[in-house]
């Protein structure tokens, strides 16, 4: 059953049912901040911490109690579950003590954005649509591409000209419809909304989309389940759009409501110094303005952020904070992280560590706090630019005296 | 507790104990063709499908009474227990009433291998070594060093110079070693073995070492437990050293010499037109032939198999046949499974499908026989043969007017 009560715009706090495809406050014109209001105490007499470990559907979809989707809708593809390690041997490089990694580029279609899109899928199900959309820097656009795939839906999907062509070919062999807008973010998200409205396609952009949040939500109800309940003192996730920030903060909100946790982390959301519009809203209290895209970490480089009201809301609920890192510092953060858990992570994907370690540097975090960060895409989606982090391969002729040369030159 | 027996000499029946180091026959000398043998008694005896029903690891280590392993030794990174689809929509189109699809690629590194490679620094953990090497064209390399990484071990990588480039940012980010042999598959397996030999390193060849085997069977006994232990008539799997379809076929024994099912499939092994030494050695009747390295399925370009006799007993054994297809079909091959299902396999991962479709063409497979195949590997490990299979985009300046002359011009 579906404990769904409503949606509330976070604007005017007006209420309304829960329509699959509504997107728009009807009072006060708000896009992308209606939340998904559940019946916590329902769901707190139905459901417990053992019902949930003797559930043997090991995905996203174990938290169907917290979700606003029919079952019947759920798409194949086995979205979620994605693994946690205790990452020991990195915790003493960076200087903590308990530091956890939350592989989320083992999803399907080797991101985060999977567990939106699942949900976008569904409720394009539930409409009786044919035909699903987004724009996308990349990752939302193959997650839904290879959703939509899975269930035979057709698929539209907006890219802005600057991304990385892995992602490209991906969505191309998923057989989706794909227009390369050759432009910014911002033009392939306009002219995704302008095609969406003229052809009625169901319309997956997570700015506007207030389900997206309740994909995105699994990963950190995932995380708390996968730590036996124990909530760290951080948890730790790239910051773009704001809507995968958005989401974590309101899956620890649902489990907090519904008792499955007893206090709420802290969140520290990341950016890239390239394009930080969110982080300069939190830091000087102001309005977001639209930013340069300045960054290599192209999944997280939004200079008009479409969700930042989630976003800022988790971070000062959470008594937490923004911080950024540099181009650098990313591609540092993936050589650390690959060479000592065995976990590759796209330049956005790694963003997370980077600001660990700065806020780490900077006190922010204290050595003595838990803490827990999502790759949120595989490194392996943009191999363009871990080859920038990384020095080349020793180049030998088949020739073993030629070898021993060149290993004792490289010391 | 360790069911291992002892090892045997496929070639001459000698039997030797199980030393995590054990490579060569000292009887009659052969390399690469010592089987684990298990006190298959015992296993029926203590392990149960109940049991295993309860056991709530789920990845390739919820096999371990069939394994050769000491729990302590066990890596962190979570491989196996990969997602098997009942891909419909697949089936129809080429004319089947059942197909299964079991997605490999969302094994930690991307691939199968991991299985092998996960066993191989298990294994050289058990031994006390430093440094693990192999030479590989790509996935097994980038599998060891990842889950070398994961326990902190040295790694040295001997790849051949055609390795895609994603494979290799792949291992240097994982903090290898990696020496790119100007040569064929064959010159970096010799360097490596002379340079494992020089340094005393663990060898995780898997044409060589016989424990990576027991590490790839994994994959077929997850299979018939996601199928709730109902075996499909036909079990497919590209091949390329032999090392993963008899490591398939192994693990198909040994539930089968346990009780846990009740009948063997036929297995199909598919090789590329441009390199089919065993396909070739199988239909002929003869000893393997060294043959050329030409197609663009490069996890599966191996000209000198190193382990065609573990193969060949899986194919002669379970009823079996070879069979060779075009690179032009596997890439459509590729887009058939991308469009139709949502995984995104490279193309020996996708190899396996291209054969099923010619086999029921030719009458092989019969259309009312199941049949299971295995992605071996993840598409995004080789873009540019992705970006070969499919279309390019359609590029719009950001205008709506633009937009609906392109998609028309498209139909």
């Amino acid at each position: 059953m579906s404990y769904v009560k409503n949606l509330e715009c976070l604007k005017c706090g007006k209420t309304y049912p829960a329509m699959p495809d509504s997107y728009t406050c009807p009072s006060c014109g708000s896009e992308g901040i209606l939340d998904v209001i559940y019946d916590y105490k329902a769901i707190s007499a139905n459901v417990s911490k053992e019902k949930l470990k003797n559930n043997q559907n090991y995905s996203m979809w174990r938290y169907l109690p917290w979700m606003p989707i029919i079952p019947e809708t759920i798409p194949p593809l086995r979205v979620g579950w994605t693994p946690v390690y205790n990452a020991e041997r990195l915790a003493d490089v960076i200087g903590l003590k308990t530091l956890y990694v939350k592989d989320d580029g083992l999803n399907p279609t080797a991101s985060l954005k999977d567990r939106a899109s699942a949900v976008a899928v569904a409720k394009a199900v539930e409409t009786g649509a044919d035909t699903i959309a987004c724009s996308s820097t990349g990752n939302a656009a193959s997650s839904l591409a290879g959703n939509a795939a899975s269930v035979g839906l057709k698929s539209y999907i907006f890219v802005p000209g600057r991304a990385p062509e892995g992602k490209i070919a991906q969505l191309l062999v998923f057989g989706a419809t794909v227009v390369s807008v050759q432009g910014s973010y911002e033009d392939a998200f306009k002219l995704s909304a302008e095609a969406i409205d003229r052809w009625g396609w169901y319309n997956r952009n997570a700015g506007i989309n207030p389900y997206m949040v309740e994909g995105k939500k699994t990963v950190s109800m995932e995380l708390c389940e996968q730590l036996n309940w124990h909530v760290p003192d951080w948890i730790v996730l790239s910051v773009g759009d704001g809507c995968t920030i958005g989401g974590a903060w309101k899956g620890l909100v649902d489990l907090y409501e519904t008792g499955f946790i007893d206090r709420l982390p802290k969140v520290l959301g990341v950016q890239a110094e390239g394009c930080c519009p969110i982080t300069t809203a939190f830091v000087n209290n102001e309005p977001i303005r639209p930013s340069e895209e300045n960054t290599l970490a192209d999944s997280i480089a939004v200079g008009v952020p479409r969700n930042p009201d989630k976003a800022l809301r988790a971070i000062r609920d959470s008594h937490g904070t923004m911080i950024n890192v540099s181009d650098t510092q990313i591609l540092e953060a993936m050589r650390l992280l690959g060479s000592t858990t065995g976990v590759f992570g796209e330049p956005a994907g790694v963003t997370g560590l980077a600001g660990i370690q700065k806020a780490v540097a900077e006190g922010i975090i204290d050595q003595d706090e838990s803490v827990a960060f999502v790759v949120t895409g595989n490194g392996l989606k943009d191999v363009q630019n871990a080859i920038r982090a990384v020095s080349e391969p020793i180049k030998v002729p088949p020739d073993m005296d030629l070898l021993v040369k060149a290993l004792s030159e490289r010391g």
